[in-house]
């Protein structure tokens, strides 16, 4: 099933989001490269690119997929697309992505979400023109709900993460990271990206190691969402448990798509616990000055705080997805604020 | 003395500046295009472009300034320079900024700040090298202690604002929000500049007019500090009163350098209350994901909900420079986390 996501599909898919998404900014701090410390042996200084794709419209990456997803859509069926719609289930940046680029193909959305979500991602989806039909928390619920629609209207349902189309767009990220570091002459030979359901790891790992066979691609994991981690070591795959990180967008179970993907090229997985993944996210807000959710500081945390990770020779440019910035501003994980 | 600085001085500047500050994106957000709205009369939408400061070195548009101030003067006198030292008195950004400018040039830095300055200031300015000096916060005490500096060791005092290379130096903002904005293809014709002291503004004034006269620039100030906009409508320097406005950085008078400039070139100045500043900085962090201090959402509270400024018709694309990004994490200016 590999072969579904090559490099051709994610070229294509860069070309298909042009007009749609930003292009985020590769941003480099002395303060991070600093905490990231140089090389052990050399002392040659490293450099640590932040990929901020928390300033994506919607505020994370997920829009790339999405956008990718539903125009490969209009392009094979355009009248059925846009008279029977798209459904996701998604409380989080999914939903958000989804139903912006729904909005702007002229395609019709239903966002499946908890009652009890908060009102503030309710209010995102709604003002993204989206139609809303609310459920219970269970997995069981959402999963009915959106089957019952898409029996009942014949909308296509998207994935977050083990689509083809969705992690083809996901992918784009690394093709951007690679061009924007070799213009700002700081050619990457290590890239750390987050992993969950793992569409933007798997995404990655097809686009980078297409282009440049060297380049070493690390996945972060917080320790507490680790099934990634526990499943490359076993070899075999591992379902997540139920949640208990912070990094709510880190909690679902790799795919029959993203799993072999990452279980064949992923040269490392590096797990952190929650209170490094806040440090480093308290660090983004207070040394870039960029709002990004917990999830997003998981690449932050292992290359700032995982000494594991640090202590490897050869490195000399990191570049970090930060995947989003969608976080409660009334609902801070740190001290005070709690 | 307007002839201090030309538009050559400031692209002098800039080419001193190219090694040492960040080219900052210029950000577009398609909810703060919409809250700006469209032209009244023909319905034409309006793009609002951010030119984000913030994430500037140091958090702040203050590293340029000082990094010009600096450079001019090691070039002028390399060896007295780096033997005699630099001097300023702040609290805020221009410490930090000149802290860091002289840390990379080697030269000795001192920055007198009030006793009661929060710890992550002092700490900040600490960790770019420089030596600190306490005093009391009233004015007239650091500017004793900082001219006991003066006399006692020669060094050079660097003036936050009514300074010619701090003012050249700021202009480069301008410079390049031209440049960027015509290379998206959203030329801009208004610029919104906050102003306290006045060196931005003034800096900003010099160029933009010189590049394009009819591009307006308006100043953006605080309603509860807003001696610019009482100085311009009686065409006479009225000096700042006491500092009353949430926008720390705002609280300075204009100068002798400044204020002519300012007076024969601003096109408006827009005041804005205590609410519009805190909605706009919200409004920035929420759906932009950047860290904003308060003195940096004045032009975008300008933008967002001054009615008077929106009725204008005949403007397209709207810039607007965000100053900075230091604030302290907690103790944010909203709802529950007061």
């Amino acid at each position: 099933m590999k072969e579904l996501i090559t490099l051709t599909t994610i070229k294509t898919a860069a070309t298909r989001l042009t007009a749609h998404t930003h292009l985020t900014p590769l941003l480099t701090s002395t303060t991070l490269s600093t905490l990231l410390g140089p090389c052990p042996s050399t002392t040659t200084p490293r450099t640590l690119l932040i990929k901020a794709e928390n300033l994506q419209r919607t505020g994370s990456f997920k829009l790339r997929g999405a956008t990718n997803a539903i125009t490969k859509l209009l392009e094979s069926d355009p009248v059925g697309a846009r008279q029977k719609g798209v459904v996701v289930h998604s409380s989080g940046n999914h939903g958000q992505a989804v139903a912006l680029a729904a909005k702007r193909a002229g395609v019709p959305c239903t966002v499946v979400m908890p009652r009890d979500s908060p009102g503030v991602k309710l209010a995102a989806v709604e003002g993204y023109g989206a139609t809303i039909v609310l459920c219970d928390r269970a997995l069981t619920s959402r999963e009915q709900t959106t089957q019952e629609i898409v029996d009942r209207t014949g909308a296509t349902f998207i994935h977050p993460s083990n689509h083809p189309d969705v992690i083809a767009g996901q992918g784009t990220v690394v093709l951007e990271m690679l061009h924007q570091a070799a213009e700002m002459g700081c050619p990457l030979d290590t890239v750390i990206v987050p992993v969950g359901g793992g569409g933007l790891l798997s995404g990655c790992l097809v686009a980078g190691k297409s282009l440049l066979p060297n380049l070493r691609i690390v996945a972060a994991e917080p320790l507490l969402a680790d099934d990634c981690a526990r499943s490359v070591r076993a070899n075999e795959f591992i379902p997540a448990g139920p949640p208990k990180s912070i990094c709510d967008g880190l909690m679902s179970s790799m795919g029959t798509l993203t799993w072999p993907i990452i279980r064949d090229h992923v040269d490392e997985v590096r797990t952190v616990d929650e209170a490094s993944i806040v440090k480093a996210m308290r660090v983004v807000w207070e040394r870039m000055k960029m709002v990004v959710e917990p999830s997003a500081a998981v690449g932050v945390a292992v290359a700032l705080f995982d000494e594991g990770f640090k202590a490897r020779e050869g490195m000399r440019n990191v570049g970090v997805v930060v995947t989003g910035g969608n976080v409660d501003l009334d609902c801070l994980p740190w001290g005070s604020m709690k």
